[in-house]
């Protein structure tokens, strides 16, 4: 007998954000996570579903299958991930219990394509890594696009800044020609980027709360959060994190009230100038409702009705 | 015996709300005007020099020298500016009586040129069209860095859509070439970009006052006016014009008390892809009260203090 319950895939590239969007997906039982593909961006792919093994291990969730992904950029070669932003291990040099479960043998590609054939037109996709593995699965079966119910992608910038060139973040960056290819296909594609994700932050209380826990995975997170919370002390002036990764979780599970998220245009910029791995929403309706466009293909969320930080650790305390 | 008033050029492609910043410049009695250039933009070189005669004749002001410039953008062919945002005649079919008098022999990139060299180090500089003459200028005599005393640019988008592409404002995305070599040259810049111009609006309260006064310049900007509002209702849902031009003159001249201005890197996209024309501003300390940044060299200026339309409504009523 085929559950009942919305069958979810998750690409990532865990990383310290995507370490919490897991957590926060597990803690979601009214789903079936079907699957979970690594891809570089933060770390390599292969440290990716390392960590993401032992991540789930750790909350007793090996029967989750992971599957490595591609380690190169479409175009070129993976530059070494975000250490100062990570750290070198990727979780902040957390040691986490290593899983006595691997990965599978098929790659994340294979994966996402065998999930949306076994789950036609059921299966959600969210991919918090460059979208290296999602490009690659679309090659491999073009029916993707109808295969998929639903793809949520954290990436980008719409209205903010960039966070790894002045209009780049770092996942679309990371692969900015697969990110064209994703965003140029036919499908419908729920956008989180920096608008959203860093304007919800965790800081010190949240990771204490989920310290003073004494739950395994709430420590190890409330512990990876120190060395995030330095890296963005440049960047908010105090310690704290944005949600970039969990958000788009909660996004995807339909658990977040939205306040502005104008249906648009995307375009990734895949030029060798200075706009490469920009995601060009055509947000020219702003000052009048947004209109609606013809050819609009993304919901772009700019903004929450709620703050997400109390709803993210309630659930991280439930894994 | 020299004018110890500064001396200001103004490079515009007049235009309903070029229009509006001759006015205001006329209003100002402590600077001495000493030549205007025209280049295509809103309208031909050839038309934005007869409206821009026409209007300083009408305000007794046929002094002032005023030189035809670039007619096409520097790689490219004038694409026959914006009739359905200016009118066909570029000022809203307002028909000024010519002036008597015609253009000057030099061309505009020669006339700032002369300029700069005979008021050495004290020239202030106003581009409030396509960059092609600034561009031509800085190649007669690359000096002109130096010469040069401020720079103030309308054009641009920092953190706001652009008006011609989702990221590309007109001025800029006219000669993206022309552009992406004056913000590469090595001078300050004052960028006044959609940003601010955009949220500070004439409405059909300030077009009455201008029409009422029964002065001839303010009667016929209030005429032109009328053509302006009804392009931007699709913009803003209701009759308004955004103050583009004019605000780039009030913050040359000191005039306007400036809310957020970061001084930051600017690089413009002069690439053949999606960002082709837009203004990449370093914005990235935007959560951390902007950080001194290396290489720094352009003010944006964000936002203002106070609401510009009742300052250009009492300036331009002095005409």
């Amino acid at each position: 007998m085929t559950s009942t319950r919305p069958p979810y895939y998750l690409d990532c590239d865990t990383g310290i954000d995507d370490a919490l969007a897991i957590a926060y997906l597990l803690a979601a039982d009214d789903i079936d996570i079907v699957g979970i593909g690594s891809v570089s961006g933060n770390v390599s792919a292969e440290m990716g579903a390392v960590n993401t093994l032992d991540l789930i291990a750790l909350a007793g969730r090996s029967d989750i299958p992971v599957a490595v992904g591609a380690h190169d950029p479409q175009g070129g070669v993976f530059a070494g991930g975000a250490p100062h932003v990570h750290g070198v291990n990727g979780i902040g040099e957390v040691a986490l219990e290593h899983s006595p479960v691997g990965a599978i043998a098929e790659s994340a590609a294979e994966l996402i394509v065998r999930l949306a054939r076994e789950h036609e037109g059921e299966l959600r996709v969210i991919a918090i890594g460059p979208l290296t593995n999602i490009a690659a699965a679309l090659r491999l079966e073009p029916a993707l696009t109808t295969l998929v119910k639903e793809l949520t992608v954290m990436g980008g910038a719409a209205a903010v800044p960039g966070n790894i060139t002045p209009v780049a973040e770092a996942n679309i960056a990371n692969d900015a020609d697969a990110a064209a290819e994703v965003f140029a296909a036919d499908w419908f594609i729920t956008m989180v980027p920096l608008d959203v994700t860093m304007s919800n932050v965790f800081l010190d209380e949240h990771r204490d709360a989920l310290i003073d826990s004494g739950r395994p995975v709430a420590v190890a997170l409330g512990h990876m959060l120190d060395h995030y919370f330095e890296f963005y002390v440049d960047v908010y002036g105090h310690r704290a994190s944005a949600l970039h990764d969990p958000l788009a979780v909660g996004v995807a599970l339909g658990d977040l009230p939205v306040m502005s998220a104008p249906v648009v245009r995307v375009v990734v910029d895949d030029t060798s100038g200075p706009g490469r791995g920009q995601t060009i929403c055509d947000l020219r309706g702003y000052l009048n409702g947004f209109p609606e466009q013809s050819r609009a293909h993304a919901r772009v969320v700019l903004s929450l009705k709620e703050d997400f930080a109390p709803r993210l650790l309630e659930r991280v305390l439930l894994v």
